[in-house]
C-alpha cells in the first residue's frame, strides 16, 4: 500500500490502489501549484501557531522553518519538482518538507486538514491597477475631448446631439462601480478560515487571531462547519468579474459599430487589429470581439461553480475542488482584457468631422418639440407637432431644417421666425445642464467627479 | 392614425399601425402595473421639480398633484382600469390623468423619458424581514439545543462528532452574510437616474437634488448616458439572490438528507410535508424540494438578465425589457421562500436518541491519532497508526474502542491504559475550544455573536 | 384533518394542515391548468385499460368517460371552477369528477401516479407552422431579390460583395437546422410514461401498449424509475429553443445595424416599429431588439430546469416542478418571436441605392489578389501586394481603382492594363460558382434546395 | 513591419506592430495545436482540389503533399516546434511548410479562409465506446443483481420495494438516450464548410464534393455565409453532453447516498475512494464526487458559448474563438467521467443484507391499499384507510403488519385474515408485470431491450 499511494496524506485504512484516470480527475496539482507560495506562507503561520500551542517545540519550528524557506526558493527559481503523484500542493509542499528535514514534517499538519485551507492568492492588487489605468484614460480623452460632439443613440439609432466626453464618462461611471464593487469582495473574502479542521474546528486550541494577523486577514471566520465549506468568495468574485466584463461587451459593441466605415467615428491602431488570411484590405477590430466575447467566458465559469454549489450537502464535498480553476481563468482573463482594453482606448484616434457630418438635423426635433413647450404648448401635443414636421419633411425629402416657417405654421401657429435657432447642435447641448447631462458644465462637473472617484480607487490598488 | 396608435405617447411621425402580436410582445403593462404607486411617486416629484423649473405653474401644478392623488386612489381601491393601448404604467397613468384633467396632464412629460424613469418598488423591507426571522430560529434553537451531539459529516460520510447547534449555526452565520450582502446592494442601487432624459440629461435645469430628496433616494445618478441603461441593480440584486438560494438549498438538502428514515435525525411537521396519491405511508418533505429547486429557478432569472445585457450597445435598447419581470420573479420567490424555510425551521422535531445512536466509535479516529500526537508521534505517523487501527477493526468486524490493548500497542507501543479516555463523544467534541469549533464554549460564543449580527440586521429591516 | 386538506389526493396519515405559503409555493394549478384536456385524456385513456384489467365494469368504465366528457366541455366553455384546494390540475379533474358521478371516481386513480403522468401539450405543430411562414418569406425574398448586391461584412467590417440573396439565404438555412432539430426533439419525446405508478411500474397488468395507440404515443417508456423523473424531453426542448433564439438573435442583429441610417440599407415597417415618448423623429426596431432579448429569456429557462436536474436523487422529488413553467413560457415565447419575425421580414424595405452606394472599391482588393494569383503569382505574394495597393491608395486619400497602373506596377509587375476589369462588382460576385458561393448560379441552386427543405418541413407542421 | 508581424498571415496593410497582450489573448495556438493532424488533412485534400482547379501544377501539389507529410511526422514524433508568431495551428503549419518547400508553399491558401476550415478531431468514437462499456456494466449486473430487492425511494423517502436490476436499468436506459442524441449530433455536424471562403464561396470553382469525400464528410454546407460562422455543433455537442452528465450526476448522487454509513447499500473500492488528511476512518466518495460536479463544469461551458454567440452578427466575427476550448475541455472531462463512472460501477460491493434489512413493512402500504381495491373499494377511499392503518402503527409505535386483525377491521370491515400475504416483499414487487415495471418478468424484458440499444450503440462506436 504504501508504494501504491505513494506520499498521499492519507491511506493508512486503504489496501487498494487508485485508478490512474481517478487520480487525474481528483488531482489539482497541475493549476493549484501557483499557489505555492500561499501554502507556505499557511504553513509558516500555523507552525508558529503549533509553536505556541505546545505541539511543537522552539527546534522544531526553526527546522520547519528552514525547510519551507526552502521549499520557497526552489519554487520561487523554478526548480520544484512536481511528481506523480503529488495530489495538490498542499501534499506536495508537505512531500518535499518530509524530504528536506525528516520526520518533524509530519508534526506540520497536527489539527489542521486541507479542508481549512482554503483561500487564494492576493490577486485584487493588478485588478485595481488595470481598472484604474483603464478609467483614467477615460478621464484624460473627456478632458481633452470635451468640445467634440457626435450623435447620440438609443435603439442605435440617431437621438440627441451629446458630447464625446458624455459617451466616454457614461462608460467610466459604470466601471468605477465595478471596481466598488471589487473592493467590498475583497474586503468581505479577507476571512480566514484556518482553525477549522476538517469541519469541527482546532482541538488544539490554536490561536486563531494570532494566524490570521500573520497571514494579514482582516478577520476569522465564525463557524467552522460553514468555514470549511462556503465558497462565497468565489460566487462574489466571479459576479462582479461577469457584470465588469457586462460593461466591457457594451463598450466593445459600440466601439465595433463606430469603426465600421459606415459609422467611421473611430479607427483602431494596428496594434489593436488584425487582418484577414484571404481579403488584404481587412483591419478587424479583433481586440474588441474578443472582449466582448470574454464576457461569455467569465459568465461561463460563474454559471459552472453555481450549479456545482446547488443542492450539496454541508461541509466539503470533493465537488469544491473545481472553485480554483474558475478563479484563476477568470483573474488571468479580466488582467489580460482590462490591459487590452486600455491599449484600445489609449490609441484611438476618432473622426471630429465624421462624428459632426453624422448630426443630422432631424436629431433636434426634441428641441422644436421643446420649443414649442417654450411658447406654452404642453409637451405631449408639442411632440405630435414636431413629429408632423419630421414626417412632413421626410415626405418632401428634405431636413426638418429646410421646412418653410409657413409649413411649420401650418403644423402650429406657435412657430415664428426664431425657430431657425433651434438647428444649432451646440444650443441643443448646451441646454442639458441639469446634472449628469450632456452640457460642457456638467460635463465638466462629472469629470471633476470622476478625478475623485480615481483617487480612491488607486488608493485600494 | 391618432385611432390606431391609441394613446400610445409617441406616433406624431407614424403613419401605420402595430402588429397585435408585436404589441402584446411589446407591453408590459401585465407585469409592471405592480409599479402604479412607484410611478405615480415619480411623477409627483417630477411635476413639483417642472413647477420649480417655471415649466408648470402653480395652479398647473395643484392640478396634476389632484389628478395624480385621484389615479392613485383608483389604483389602491383596485378600480383603475387597464386598457388594450396601455403600453405600459407610465402609459397607462399619463393617459389617465389627461382623462381626469384634461391637456395639462401633457405638460408633465417636459424633459423626461421612460428611459429616466427606471426603479422599483421598494422590495428590500419584507426581505430583511424574512431573512432576519430565519435567522431568529436559528438562534433560538442553537440556544436550546446545544447540547445535542450528532455525526458530523464531511463527503456525507462520518467525520467527527459536533454539536447540532453547530450545525444550526452553520447555515445562519452564511445567511448574515447574505443579508449584509443584501445590505450593500439596497444602499448601492439607491441611486436616482431620473432627470436623464431620454440620454442626453434634462434640458429645463430640473433640480435633480430635490427630486433625489423628494423620492428618498441616496444620490442621483452621475452620467445621464449610463443612468437610462445600466441595469447594475437588478444584476447585483439577483446575484446576491442567487448566493442567497444556494444557502438554502446547502440547508434543504442537509435536512432532507436528515429526514430519511435511514438518518432520521429528523420529523418535519406535517405543515410541510405532502403526501403521495399513490402510496399512503408517504410523507415526503416537499418543502425542503421546493427550497432546493428555487435556486435553480432564481439563477435562470440571473442567467437570462445576463445574456440580455451581453453585447448591447449603449443607452436604451428594448430589450432591458426583461428586466422588471426577473425582478419580480425573484422577489416573490425570496419571500415565499424564506417564510416556508422559517416554518420548516421552527416545526423541525429532532431526535436527539437517533442522533447520538448514530455516533460510531470509528467517528473519534481522530482523536486516537492526537492521543499518540500527545504521546510525541508526529501526526501524520500518528494518522497511518490511527488509519490501521480502524483497518485492523473492520477487518475484525468490531469497532475501534473494543480493539484491545494489546492490538493496539502492535501498531504503535506509545498505546497506554489511558487510551480508553478517547472514546467519549463528549470529550471529543470539547476539545474544539479555538473560536468556530465545536466546543460548548466555543458555541456559545459564536450564537453572541450571531446575536450582534442580527440585532444589526434587524435595524435594515 | 379532511376538512384541513380540503381534496387533496393523499392525506390519510396527516393531522396536521399545510401552511398557506408551503400551499402556494407547492401548488401549480395556477400555470399547469392549460393541460386541462391533456388530463381528461390521459385519464380517459387509464378508465379503458382499467377496465379492460377488470377494475372497472362496464358501468363504472361508462359512469367516468361521461364525467370527464362534462369535465372537458366545463373547461372548454371557460365555466369550471377552480377552488383554492386544487393542488394541481390532476386534483382538480378528480375532485371535479367525484364531485359529478360520486364515489366511484375514485377507482380512476388505481395504480397510477400523479408522477407516471408527465407529459405536455401537443404544442409542435403551432412552431413548425411559425417557423415555416418565416422561412418561406426568406425563401420568396430571395428569389426576387437575387440582383441585389451589398457589401458582405466579416468582423463587421465591408469584406466581399455579396447577394442580398446570399444573406437572407444564410439565415433561413439556418432556421431549417432548427426545424430538423425540433422534428427530432418531437419524435423522441413522444413516448408515454403512463403506467409506470409512483415509481416501480403499475400493479394492474395495465396494457400499456393500449395506452400508448390510444393516447398517440410512439413508445411506451421503459422503465419505470426512469420514466417517472427523467425530464430529457424538457431539456431537449429548451436546448433546441435556445438555439433557434440564438439564430434569430443574429438576425435581429444584422438587421439592427443594417436599419441604422448609417448603413440605411433597410426600414422597418411602422407596424415593427416604436417612437419615443421623448424625441418626436425617432422610429425604433423595438421588434428586433424584443426578439433578440428573447435568446436570454430563453436560455435563462434551460439554464434554471438544468440547475434544478443537477444532483438530484432518482425518480420523482418536488423539485421537477420547475419544469412545467418553463416549457409553457419558451412555447409561448417562440410562437410570439417567430410571428413578429415574419411580420418584420414581410414587410421589410430595403433600399438597394443605398446597398449600392456602400460597395467600395477596396472590397474587391481580394479579386486584385487573385488577380495577380491568375497570372502566376502564389497567393501568399499576391495577398502582400494587394495589402500594399491598399495602404498605398490610403494614403494617397483615393480609391484603389483609382491607382494609376504605373503605381500598381511599382508594386508588381505582373499587373497589366487589363486589370481595370478587377473593379467590376457583378463580376467579383459571378466568381463565386462553387457551391454553397454568392454567383447566381449558385445562389440558385441554394434557393431550389431550400424549397425542398421547405416541402419536408411543412410536411411534419 | 515584416519583422514584427513575423509569419502572420496577413499584414500587407498594416504598419504598426501588435500589442503583445492582444496578441496573447487573440492566439490560439496553446489549445488548437490539438488539431494539427486535422488541419493537414484539409490542405492536403484542398491542394488536391487546386490542382484540379488548375492552380497547382502535378509538380507543385506533390511538393506541397510531400511539405504536408513532413509537417505531420513532425507532429507526431512531437518535433514540430511551434514559435512566438504562430497565431494558430494553420498559421503554423503554413509557416512551416514555407519553410520546408519555399513559396509554392503560398499557392495552398488561395481562395481558402481560416473562416471555412472549421471542424473539429473526430472525437465521437471514444466517447461512444466509454459509454458503451459503462452501459455494459449495468446490463451486466442487472443480469447478475435481478433477485437483489432494497427499497425504492420518492422524495428520498421510502416508496415500494423496487429490484436493484430496475434500479440499475433506470440509469442505463437514461445512457442509451444519450448515446443517441450524441449520434445524432455526429450526423448533423458531419457537413463540410471547407470552400466557403471567407465569407462569399470560392472564386476557383472548387469541387467541394471531392472536399467532402477527400475529407470523409456527409455533406457540404449549404451557404457560405452561415457556414463560416454557424456554431450549432458546438452548442449541440455542449448541449447533449450537459445533458448526459446530468444523468451521471444523479447516478453519482445516489451511490453517494446509498454508500453513507445510514444507507449501507454500497461500498466503493479503493480504487475510487480518497481518504483525509485529517481523519484516519474516512473512506470519501471522490469519485462520485468529482463527476457530480463536472456537470457544473460542462454546462459552464455551454453557458459560455451560448452568451457568446447571443447578439453576434452575422458571418465570422473574433468572438467564436471561444468555442473551440469549450469542445476540447468537454471531451476531454466525458473521456474521463465515463471512465471513472465504469470504474466505480464495475467495482461496487453491493449489501444484499442492509438492502432488505431496509424494507420496512410501510413501504408495503399501497399494497394494503391495493388489497382493498381487490375487494371491491375504491383506491381513493383504500388510500385513505391504508393511510390511517399508517398512522395507527405509527401512534402505537409498531410496524403496520404488526396491526391486529381487529384494529384493522376497525379502520375497514373489508379486511379478512389474508390480508397476512400482503406483507411479503417479494410478492409487493412481483405485481409490477406491466411493462417497464419491477416484477422479475418485466425486469428480464427491459434487459433484452437494453442489450438490442447496446449492440445499435457499439455499431456507432
Amino acid at each position: 500500500m504504501a508504494a501504491a499511494e505513494g506520499n498521499k496524506l492519507w491511506g493508512g485504512r486503504f489496501s487498494g490502489s487508485t485508478d490512474p484516470i481517478m487520480e487525474m480527475l481528483n488531482a489539482s496539482i497541475s493549476y493549484d501549484q501557483r499557489l505555492a507560495e500561499v501554502d507556505i506562507q499557511g504553513s509558516r503561520a500555523y507552525a508558529k501557531a503549533l509553536e505556541k500551542s505546545g505541539i511543537l517545540s522552539k527546534t522544531e519550528l526553526e527546522k520547519i522553518l528552514g525547510g519551507l524557506e526552502k521549499i520557497s526558493e526552489e519554487w520561487s527559481k523554478g526548480v520544484f519538482g512536481v511528481i506523480q503523484t503529488d495530489e495538490d500542493i498542499h501534499t506536495a509542499n508537505e512531500r518535499r518538507l518530509k524530504e528536506l528535514i525528516g520526520d518533524v514534517a509530519g508534526k506540520l499538519h497536527t489539527g489542521r486538514s486541507r479542508n481549512d485551507q482554503v483561500w487564494t492568492e492576493a490577486f485584487f492588487s493588478p485588478l485595481f491597477l488595470h481598472l484604474s489605468s483603464l478609467i483614467e484614460y477615460f478621464y484624460a480623452f473627456s478632458l481633452i475631448e470635451i468640445d467634440v460632439i457626435l450623435p447620440g443613440y438609443t435603439h442605435l439609432q440617431k437621438a440627441q446631439p451629446i458630447r464625446w466626453s458624455q459617451f466616454l464618462l457614461s462608460h467610466a461611471v459604470a466601471l468605477t462601480r465595478d471596481s466598488e464593487r471589487l473592493g467590498e469582495v475583497k474586503r468581505r473574502i479577507n476571512v480566514l478560515p484556518l482553525g477549522s479542521g476538517a469541519l469541527a474546528g482546532n482541538p488544539l486550541g490554536i490561536d486563531r487571531e494570532l494566524l490570521c494577523s500573520e497571514l494579514d486577514f482582516a478577520s476569522i471566520s465564525l463557524n467552522s462547519m460553514d468555514a470549511v465549506s462556503e465558497r462565497d468568495f468565489v460566487v462574489e468574485f466571479l459576479s462582479v468579474a461577469t457584470l465588469l466584463m457586462i460593461h466591457l461587451s457594451k463598450m466593445a459593441e459600440d466601439l465595433i459599430i463606430y469603426s465600421t466605415s459606415e459609422f467611421g467615428f473611430l479607427t483602431l491602431s494596428d496594434a489593436y487589429s488584425t487582418g484577414s488570411s484571404l481579403m488584404p484590405q481587412k483591419k478587424n477590430p479583433d481586440s474588441l470581439e474578443l472582449i466582448r466575447s470574454k464576457a461569455g467566458r467569465v459568465f461561463g465559469r460563474l454559471a459552472a461553480v453555481l450549479m456545482v454549489l446547488k443542492g450539496l450537502p454541508s461541509t466539503y464535498n470533493k465537488d469544491l475542488q473545481e472553485d480554483k480553476e474558475a478563479v484563476f481563468d477568470v483573474v488571468d482573463t479580466l488582467n489580460a482584457v482590462l490591459q487590452v482594453a486600455t491599449g484600445v482606448i489609449s490609441t484611438l484616434q476618432i473622426s471630429k468631422e465624421n462624428m459632426e457630418r453624422a448630426l443630422s438635423p432631424e436629431m433636434l426635433a426634441t428641441d422644436l418639440a421643446l420649443y414649442l413647450v417654450r411658447k406654452g404648448m404642453p409637451f405631449r401635443q408639442a411632440h405630435v407637432a414636431s413629429g408632423k414636421a419630421v414626417q412632413l419633411a421626410e415626405t418632401k425629402g428634405i431636413t426638418i431644417n429646410n421646412l418653410s416657417l409657413e409649413e411649420l405654421q401650418n403644423i402650429s401657429p406657435l412657430f415664428g421666425s426664431d425657430v431657425a435657432q433651434v438647428f444649432s447642435v451646440v444650443s441643443s447641448v448646451e441646454q442639458y445642464t441639469a446634472a449628469g447631462g450632456t452640457a460642457k458644465s456638467s460635463v465638466s462637473a462629472q469629470i471633476e467627479q470622476l478625478r475623485e472617484l480615481l483617487k480612491r480607487l488607486k488608493e485600494q490598488a
